[in-house]
């Protein structure tokens, strides 16, 4: 399956400087053609389990900086702030690549800086949902694992197969695939019944098929607690990056209860707004962890009720 | 509809910089909450047909520096030699974000400098295929319209129509949305059969339904033609974006005969590979030239058979 000769030098020193974040990860992309070099590299399904287990938490804190919202004007600051008041609580960090992008230049280098922050063996999940075709999709796959140095990032799967796999070829990051998202909209598309079956469902499936490397994932929003269970049917081992809790609406307890697997982990509650901009005030950051321990709490109390504990 | 009310200087001074193209653009964003200060400003669907006119051309250059085909190492070097061999040849250029993304900041400079690089008059449609939800979506379309000052985007449509209006909602821009794409993975959702509708056709409907602003597109591959025929009679007066020919295949006749309007217009015609890396050479941009002129000379022939002439 290995190439008989790679040109590691090129795969080494070609392109962006990698991110700086090196703990549980490879030093090179783990691709088709570097795996042979980077033998026994952890998996983002591995990390995001252990970090999970340490942390006692299925949380995932949402990095969306939005103005508005913001206490301070500096994003990277903001950022550092609340991962400082909340690493110790989560399992996962997600900054949208939207709000980021808005602010041009200085947004992109808050990215930079915020990613930075982030403490080893905290995956982070770059909600980027992108979705494009060929060499365009190895592009953006390069954009979000060496130029970012995201562990995972968000996908849409609109046109195809074709368009998640030189995603997943990175055997060492995530891959989230839009499902069934949290808007109301998720109803003009994916809740068609196509050739019998629910688009989601299908998306489901395809998902399940290419995941020979064990690095996919879904989206599928709190908003929708039993099109989530029947994702969690059909893919069973897949973990689930849930959004739409808090600000959206969305039930926290049908969200762990139809989300979790088998051993009662990978739905990964992300929460943004409610747990960033619980306080408006000096004392955001600490609002923050207020609010990001209740959801973790919450989030135990139904694990306990279905018969689960921290190990 | 006009608001009573509204801080022009937040609207103006806010946020990063945007684009200094200014021929045939308001100075600031037509949204809804700006239009009555911008008044008389022209649709993005005029200014693709104005300048079709004028360089009797349906030719769209895809600007896509991948580096392995790439004659010279400097992208925005070699995307102005690309631009200023083809300028007059074009109704649009396209760079691609993905390519742009994978270079880190360089790349994003790059981008930008290519954008600026374009002579006001011809519209850049910023190939990004975005998608996302409420505040996300508006970030998205702030980053592609104000910030890479771009006329028109591609956007996935994949999560519904609440993520295609916040681009919708600048009068001025053009929103492009994915229908059914050119690669083969197409078969994998685009068109699953609903109620003996395929997927891409409800989708076709849907932006139909949302384009009150005039301002909306649609992606069809050339790969497909008869989808795109079958897009064509649900959309009369759309502009149809069309990806897929040369490299990929898709046939030339059938798009301008199965794509263009009643007025044998709003078929563009993308080519990217075919065109900016007709010779890797230090002729690299005199080929362009011929590829694009033999392009545009075979789709006016095909305009002429079908009775078509330009004014």
């Amino acid at each position: 399956m290995w190439p008989a000769s790679v040109d590691v030098r090129s795969t080494c020193h070609q392109g962006p400087r990698p991110r700086e974040r090196t703990i549980w990860r490879s030093p090179i992309p783990v691709t088709p053609e570097t795996r042979w070099y980077t033998g026994g590299v952890s998996l983002f399904i591995d990390r995001l389990d252990a970090i999970a287990q340490k942390n006692k938490s299925l949380v995932c804190v949402g990095l969306d900086p939005w103005r508005p919202s913001m206490p301070i004007a500096d994003i990277a600051a903001f950022n550092k702030a609340i991962i400082e008041a909340t690493h110790d609580l989560v399992c996962a960090y997600k900054p949208n690549s939207g709000f980021y992008e808005a602010e041009g230049f200085d947004g992109l280098r808050a990215l930079e800086a915020t990613i930075a922050a982030v403490p080893d063996g905290i995956p982070v999940i770059l909600d980027a949902k992108r979705g494009d075709i060929g060499s365009t999709a190895e592009a953006y796959a390069k954009a979000a694992f060496e130029v970012w140095g995201a562990d995972a990032v968000t996908v849409n799967p609109y046109m195809g197969g074709d368009t998640l796999e030189p995603f997943l070829a990175y055997e060492d990051r995530g891959v989230f695939v839009l499902t069934r998202t949290s808007n109301p909209g998720a109803r003009d598309f994916e809740e068609l019944v196509l050739d019998g079956q629910p688009l989601y469902e299908r998306v489901t499936e395809r998902v399940r098929e290419m995941n020979t490397h064990r690095n996919a994932g879904l989206v599928v929003g709190a908003t929708a607690p039993e099109e989530l269970a029947r994702v969690r049917a059909i893919a069973p081992e897949m973990p689930i990056l849930i959004p739409g809790i808090g600000t959206q609406g969305g039930a926290l307890e049908s969200s762990i209860r139809n989300g979790a697997d088998a051993r009662g982990l990978r739905a990964i509650v992300n929460a943004s707004r409610s747990v960033i901009y619980a306080s408006k005030g000096a004392d955001y950051a600490e609002a923050a962890r207020t609010a990001a321990t209740k959801l973790r709490d919450d989030i135990n109390v139904v694990r306990s009720e279905m018969g689960f504990a921290w190990s």
